[in-house]
């Protein structure tokens, strides 16, 4: 999957070679140089090696799940009826806010532990069900404190511009400037915050409110991307582009105007089919286009308790292809190499000299094969800074 | 899920007595009967247990997989291409033909283990990749043996009239009559053939021709069921009806009349959403015809190499309800006691005095939750005949 190579980039009878975390040289093992020749050996047999994976937007810390709204909706219940349940995304805030951050790793780790038996290595995180400043933070804490008790690497994002609060209904643009933004420089003060994210839409925040925050993160020197152009086409992807966004997400409905700044700014589009497929949408995003003017394409679980009950990444992989028309090539750049684009990170999400040696080691033959099956784990090991 | 039973029938705080594989009793603890008082106890805390899972609709045994055809299809080939490069139910066919049962088995062991993963404890399997006398017998041999390797109730289908194999290819009224039928007679003689299927549609075999092999099932005394109406509607049901089928199965286009039929039948519609999302098909099973009508609907993963390559009885339920608006309730009824049903199961698909003690025990707190997830398995545990 290195940068440039078409399709695949498979190396038969391969040898990579890894010290220190890292990898140290890659290739076909006739060709493994004369000083890793002695080295210590592990033997994968003939199984397929890739990079780890990595899925670059998930909201997998919360409190509570929303399966009763989720059996309301289905047996017919209204919206309304949904929301003076108490349902919908203010449910999730309200128990986030209700637990404590014990309660909150230990309600996330077997959904991160579901992701990681798939041979994911890298997961980001976003806080985003708190929109108040202890909740939030604590969200955050509870992020870098997983990133400890697993063996895998944690990107945090910052997702205050996620939601109105209730107690700011009719208020966003004070909700935004007297708690979301206060509440990023406090996250970023005690070192919690790896990027800053936000929900450009109708039903959450518009561009203006938007760019405060991206303003703010500038300031501090935060890189940003966006939930934008979801259900409707606002321009955020172009405004995420403007400052130079790690990523667009979801982005069913952005415009040719929008892709041609993605690529200016080289804003990788993080697709969502899991939400895709749960809110039974049409509009698929402009896959030929991205393909056309260059714009990477990556791929995630976006999983949350709502829009997204989401654990397995190669599932999200067959829905790009399922849904969206991806190939199996591009699903599995879109969960590696621009996966580790989408969140910065230039020493993840391929095979190559001085990557970390975070790797997946597989059951199968051939890479399609990651993509066809629908759920079914081939994962024979996982690597993680070279540990198996 | 007991029959007659309103919802999910839950009962809270619950004891079930089990002795010699069958469940004695069922209901709430305070209530267990004295004599069962000192048998010793399993205590599952405040988990959920539900029967164990039934798939009553599988091609999980077969030859070879289809993963190279997918990304051929996804990169843009034609059907042509992709036939012309030995694709299709037909390149499954050659490679199940060069199978060995050894191979069979060993192929088809994983998929069979990644669905008792979740909770299955009684699987269908179907021949019909053989489509001669030799390799259709060394299928359902295999499905025997495969029931013997691990702890999992399985039933045979004789699917012969799958399709028209190569050498039959413009005669398929001669392979009905000089390969079919025979090699049903053949199979049901050595014990193979627990019920009967075929495939009903314009690309396999019309309805006068499967009604010479339900004849030929009805003279040896076996039951009937038939994939009928999956992309046209050609009265496949209605003819399944007339021989009193278990089950009518895919049933996208059923129309009123055969609705109908099999309401009077009694016979069992098992839809299999993971066809419908494989092949992005767009005309939904009528589920409000079938529940006005009292049909039972059950639900089926259909794992076979091609339109449906999927292991997860989980994410069939999740899809039933997302893609085809069922409740969570008739999705655990769908493969509980609706399955057992569409297998003539008497003795499976609930908890209650008499039935096999076939139960799976959930890390959740609510059933919507199976349902609710999408690639996630919360199973605690597996009980097979009494056994953990
Ligand atoms: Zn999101
Ligand atoms: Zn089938």
């Amino acid at each position: 999957m290195a940068d440039g190579v078409a399709s695949y980039g498979l190396v038969e009878d391969a040898a990579i070679a890894v010290s220190s975390g890292r990898i140290q040289w890659i290739g076909p093992h006739r060709d493994l140089p004369p000083d890793h020749a002695d080295w210590p050996i592990i033997d994968f047999a003939d199984r397929l090696i890739t990079p780890g994976l990595i899925d670059p937007h998930t909201h997998a810390i919360f409190g509570g799940n929303r399966a009763v709204e989720f059996e309301m909706r289905l047996n017919g219940a209204t919206y309304e009826e949904i929301a003076r349940a108490g349902g919908g995304i203010l449910s999730t805030v309200t128990a986030t806010r209700a637990a404590s951050m014990q309660d909150l790793i230990q309600e996330a780790l077997p959904r991160i532990d579901a992701l990681l038996a798939e041979g994911v290595t890298c997961i980001e995180l976003k806080s985003g069900y708190g929109l108040d400043q202890d909740t939030e933070l604590r969200m955050l804490r509870a992020a870098r404190e997983i990133a400890k008790q697993r063996p895998v690497r944690v990107q945090t994002s910052f997702l205050g511009a996620h939601a109105v609060p209730p107690e700011f209904t009719g208020r966003a643009d004070a909700y935004i400037d007297t708690v979301c933004i206060p509440t990023l420089r406090a996250a970023h003060a005690e070192g919690l915050v790896d990027a800053v994210d936000g929900f450009c839409e109708g039903i959450a925040f518009d561009t203006t409110q938007i760019a405060r925050v991206f303003d703010a993160a500038r300031d501090l020197g935060l890189p940003v991307k966006l939930h934008a152009e979801q259900l409707s086409n606002l321009g955020g992807a172009r405004l995420a582009a403007s400052y130079g966004a790690l990523s667009a997400d979801h982005v069913e409905y952005v415009d040719a105007a929008g892709v041609a700044a993605m690529t200016e700014a080289g804003t990788t589009a993080v697709l969502l089919p899991g939400a895709f497929y749960t809110l039974r949408e049409t509009q698929v995003p402009p896959i030929d286009l991205f393909r056309k003017a260059g714009v990477p394409m990556a791929l995630a679980t976006d999983c949350n308790p709502g829009s997204s009950p989401l654990t397995s990444l190669l599932l999200a992989m067959n829905m790009g292809c399922t849904l969206f028309g991806m190939t199996p090539a591009e699903a599995l750049a879109g969960v590696t190499r621009n996966a580790a684009r989408a969140l910065g990170l230039a020493d993840a999400g391929s095979i190559a000299p001085g990557q970390r040696a975070d790797l997946a080691v597989w059951d199968v033959s051939h890479p399609a094969e990651l993509v066809y099956r629908i759920g079914f784990n081939p994962l024979h090991a996982r690597i993680f800074g070279g540990e198996v």
